[in-house]
């Protein structure tokens, strides 16, 4: 079966999106991401998207439902490496990814992370982008 | 058009392949691969196949070529990954992956990339798997 591979790096874990995401796909990476930062205890999840040429409402709301689930879990979400075209996109279609934190990199993310593990949480990351 | 993404870690470069790779996919690998260790004068090179079931005499010539190549320009190369099945099929099929060097995850294979960057050269390793 299709999986998306879920790479464990110190105390964070690395998602890297490479293949076209259906409903079924991402059900799949929320239980493994999920059942992933339980085992390992992870502190931080960074999803990598730079192989995606588009991100619509669909992958949106999958990056918003897993950074809400990691921050329930106490791992804090970073996604990396969006293309500078799929950051207009998401503008123009109205797409903020509210409560989603990015950084250009995968190290940029591993040293947002470092820093926000060794300070308090930021006020409104905690419950994530419940509210509608 | 289509790409696996090389991702930055440190002194280190990681390659996840989750798609299928064909001959075209397997070049632009090469083309980025080669582009990117001499740009960001990267040590190492992490390949990680957790998500293939199957290795093939293809792939199995393509990691044995890209390590040939990131040794030429100075980077030393992990297949990290392994799926227990894939190891047994490549064994069953007559491919030993000679000169390229395994480890069970990523973070393992980081290890094994610092190590060998503060000993000296294996012999047998410096050339790559070039002679028939």
């Amino acid at each position: 079966m299709e999986r998306i591979p879920i790479l464990k790096m110190g105390q964070f874990l690395l998602v890297t999106i490479q293949v076209e995401m259906h409903d079924k796909l991402a059900m799949t990476l929320q239980d493994d991401l999920t059942e992933r930062i339980v085992q390992t205890r992870a502190k931080g999840v960074l999803i990598d998207i730079s192989s995606l040429e588009l991100v619509d409402s669909f992958i949106g709301r999958m990056l918003r439902d897993i950074t809400a689930m990691s921050t329930i879990l106490g791992a804090q979400t970073v996604v990396v490496g969006m293309k500078p075209a799929v950051a207009i996109t998401l503008v123009e279609l109205g797409l903020t990814l509210k409560g989603v934190r990015t950084a250009l990199s995968v190290e940029k993310g591993m040293e947002l992370l470092q820093v926000s593990l060794h300070a308090p949480a930021t006020p409104g990351m905690s419950a994530g982008p419940r509210k509608k």
